[in-house]
C-alpha cells in the first residue's frame, strides 16, 4: 500500500519520478481514460479551492471518477470518529484525499485505511503534494535559465522564504525537499514570533546547509534565485496595530518598488490564496510564476494519482 | 474569447441561433459525448438548485464533467480576491459558470479570465442565461397559437408583467431581449414602490414600444399573450401588514379565479422558485408553462455551452 | 412508475429479486456502463456520508452521473415547497434520491414526481435500503453457516435488537421484512422509555412472530444469531447523569467481554455511525460485519437503481 503522509518518507527518485511524469503530462495537455474505473475520495474537513479542485481536475483529466465529502455534510457530526469514517469510505473509492485540521491525522487515518491515502494537509503538520507541485515549478522554471536544480556542477540555488515561517506547513514540506538537493543556499525573513521552528533550524545545521536568518528582504533580493511568499495572518499579532505597523513599513510586501532589487532570472512563488502579500501590479511581471503553480499543481496530481492508482 | 456577461451584447442572430440548437437538442432528447473532454467549473456564491443544476445537467447530457466550488467551501472565506479566484480555477476547466451576489461581478470576472465565462446571475444585476430560456419558452409556445415572434405580419403580442418589477432581473434582461422582436407590447402590474427601473423605462420610449403602468390585473390579463409572474418578497415592505393587504387583496397572486380573465391561448410563465405568487392549483392548467421553461433550461444551456466549446 | 417509499410496499419476491441481483454485483466487483446516459439526482436535506456516496459510488460503478442538491445549498432557503423541488429536479434526472427530516416527505414527493423516486430516510419514518442492505448482509452472512433465511426447514434464527428501538427506522424497517422470512423470533434490549413502538409490537403478535422484551443482554446473546445494535442519543434522556448510569452499567455497550456469552456462529451488525455502543476492540472479531454492510450497501444500490432504471 503507497500513502503519501509526508515529504519525510519521499526518496530525491520518488520526487524526480513525480516530477519527469508530471512533465509529460504537461507537455502532451490532453485527457485520458487511464482511471476510468477508478474513484476518487476527496474528504475536505477544512475548505479549500485550490488543493481540492486540483486533486478533482487531475482525476477528471485523467478519465476517473470522484466522491466529495465535507465535514459539514458528514456522519462527524454526528459523533462518528476519523476512523471509522476513513474505514467506511473504503467502500466508497480507490483512493482517498484528506485534508484536515489536526496535525497527525493523516497518518491515524492511514493506519486504518485498506486504500491509498494522500494527505492533503494536515493542521500544521504538512501538505506533501503542494510540496511537489513546488519543487515541480522550481525545477522546470529555472532550467529556462539553464539552471539544473539536480547538478553538483553550478553556484549555489538561493531560496528566500518570506512570510510566517512558523506557522507554514507549505514551507517546511519545501524545505524538506529542497534538502535532498545540492547547493541550495536559504534565506528567512519573517516577523518577530514568526521564526523558523527549531527542528527545521537543527536538521539544517545537521546536513551542513548554509541559511541567513535576519536579513533585509532588499538585501536577500540581491542573490535570490526563488523567493517563496505566504500569508502573514492578522490573528498571529497581538495588535492589530502591530500587524498594520509591520505591514506597513512594507518589510514583507512584494511589489514591483523592491523587485528593482530583483535579479532578471529569478522566479517568485506564492502557494495562494494571496490577501496583499503580493501586489497585484506584478502579476504581469514574468518572474511572477505563482498562478503556474496552480496549472502545475493539476499536473503533479495527476502524476501522483496515475502513479499510485496503475501501480 | 466568447463570454456571456449581459443580453445587451447579444444579438437578434445570436439569440435565434441558440433558439434553433436548443430546439434541436429538445427534439433530439438523447446524451451526446460532444464535450467529453471539456470540463466546467461551476461557481455558486449564492444558493440556487436551479441555475446550478441546469448547467450540470447541460454538461452531463453533452458528455462533459463538472467541477462545482460554493463560496462556504472555498478560498474567499481566506480573503482571496474574486480575480484571484477566477485567474485560479482557469486552470480546472475550460468554460466557467458564475453566480455572485455583486452587481458587476461577472464582468469584473471576465476581465481576468483566460477561458470563457457565463454570467449565472450577478446580484440585482443580469441573468442572461434565464432570459435565453424564457424566450425559447415564449417562441416554441406561441408558435403553438400559430402565434411567430419573429414575424412582422400579425397582430401585437402583449407581454404581462407582474410582480417586483423593480429589482427582478430577469424581467430587466428579457425585456432588454423582447426589445429585439417586432411589434412586442407590454403591461407592467406592481406594488407601489417596486416600478420597473426607469432606465427600462427611458430604452422601451427611446424605441417607441408601446407599455402601460398601473394597469389592473383582470384587465390586463383579457389582451395577454404572455403573463410573466415574480415573486414578491416581503423585506421590501416597511411592514410586514403593509405586505399582507397587498397580497390579501389578490392584486399579485394569480389563481384559477382570476385567470377567467385571461385567453384561452396564451401563457403563464414564473422563474421560480415560487412562493404564492401563483397558486398551486394553477399548474394543471395547460396554460402553465412554468416547468417547461425549467426544461427548456436545461435544452437552452446545452445549447449555449456547445457553441462555446465547440467554435 | 417504480418507488421505493416503504418496506411495507416490498414483495418477497421483489426483496429475494434484489438480493440475488447484489450478489451477483458483488461476486463480479467490476464497473460498468449500463447507466451511461441516467442520471442520479441525489438531494439530501440532511447530513449523511454514508447513505449519500453509497447511492454516488452505485451510480459511479454503473456508469452514471449524479447531480448533488443539499438545502443549505437550495431554493428551500427561498421558500420553495418541496413539491416545487421536486417537480424542477424531474428536469435534471432520471431517478430522484431523498433524504428529508420529516417523516411522510418521500411520500408526499413521489406523488407529484414523474420520475422514479427512492427513500432514503424520512425522519423518523423509514429508511427502506438500508433495511434492503441489511437483509443482503444477513442472508449472505448466516449462509456461511449453512443458515438458509429463507428454508422453513431450520431452527429459529434468534435476531437482537440492542439500543433505541423507539426512534431506529432502521430496525423499524429491517423488522417489517424480517417478518416476510419464516421462523425469526426476536429479542428486544432497550433502556426505558425507548421501547419498540406498539404498531411493530401489533404486528408481532397479529403474525404471532415470537418475541422477549426486557432480557438480560448476556442471557440474550446465548441464542442470538444476529446481534444488531443502534445508537442510543444523549437527548433521549433527561439528564446527562442517567445516560451515564445506563452506558457505564454496560447493558448497551458491545465489548469483547460481554460476546464472550455469543455464540461462535453469529453475527454483529451496526446501521452506523456508530459513537460508543460498540467498542472499537470488536473490529477485529470475525463475527463483526458493519464494515461488510457498508460494503453491501454498495451493491445493494446498485442493484436498487440497475433495476428500476433498466425495467
Amino acid at each position: 500500500m503507497y500513502h503519501i503522509i509526508s515529504v519525510l518518507s519521499l526518496s530525491l527518485k520518488r520526487i524526480l519520478f513525480y516530477i519527469s511524469k508530471a512533465e509529460k503530462f504537461k507537455k502532451e495537455n490532453i485527457s485520458y481514460d487511464i482511471l476510468k474505473n477508478k474513484t476518487l475520495v476527496n474528504i475536505f474537513f477544512e475548505p479549500s479551492t485550490r488543493t481540492s479542485c486540483s486533486f478533482q481536475t487531475a482525476m477528471i483529466k485523467l478519465g476517473g471518477n470522484i466522491i466529495n465529502i465535507t465535514e459539514q455534510f458528514s456522519s462527524t457530526q454526528k459523533g462518528e470518529s476519523l476512523q471509522d469514517t476513513i474505514k467506511t469510505v473504503t467502500s466508497y473509492g480507490d483512493i482517498i484525499v484528506l485534508r484536515h485540521p489536526q496535525k497527525g491525522a493523516a497518518q491515524i487515518a492511514a493506519n486504518v485505511s485498506s486504500i491509498p491515502l494522500i494527505n492533503a494537509g494536515d493542521g500544521n503538520g504538512e501538505h506533501p503534494t503542494q510540496a511537489l507541485l513546488d519543487i515541480f515549478t522550481i525545477k522546470t522554471e529555472l532550467i529556462k535559465f539553464n539552471l539544473d536544480i539536480c547538478s553538483k556542477d553550478r553556484n549555489d540555488i538561493v531560496v528566500t522564504f518570506v512570510g510566517d515561517l512558523k506557522n507554514s506547513r507549505t514551507i517546511h514540506s519545501l524545505i524538506h525537499i529542497l534538502c535532498l538537493f545540492p547547493k541550495i543556499t536559504f534565506n528567512f525573513i519573517n516577523p518577530r514570533g514568526l521564526e523558523m521552528p527549531v527542528e527545521i533550524i537543527n536538521k539544517l545545521n545537521w546536513h551542513n546547509i548554509i541559511f541567513i536568518e535576519e536579513v533585509k528582504l532588499e538585501e536577500a533580493l540581491k542573490t535570490t534565485d526563488v523567493l517563496y511568499v505566504t500569508r502573514i495572518q492578522k490573528e498571529r499579532f497581538e495588535t492589530e496595530q502591530e500587524y498594520n505597523t509591520i505591514m506597513l513599513e512594507n518589510k514583507y510586501i512584494i511589489n514591483n518598488n523592491i523587485l528593482q532589487h530583483a535579479k532578471e532570472k529569478m522566479i517568485i512563488m506564492h502557494p495562494l490564496p494571496r490577501v496583499n502579500e503580493i501586489h497585484v501590479d506584478v502579476d504581469r511581471d514574468p518572474r511572477a510564476v505563482y498562478f503556474e503553480q496552480v496549472k502545475n499543481g493539476v499536473y503533479m496530481r495527476m502524476a501522483i494519482l496515475d502513479s499510485i492508482l496503475n501501480q
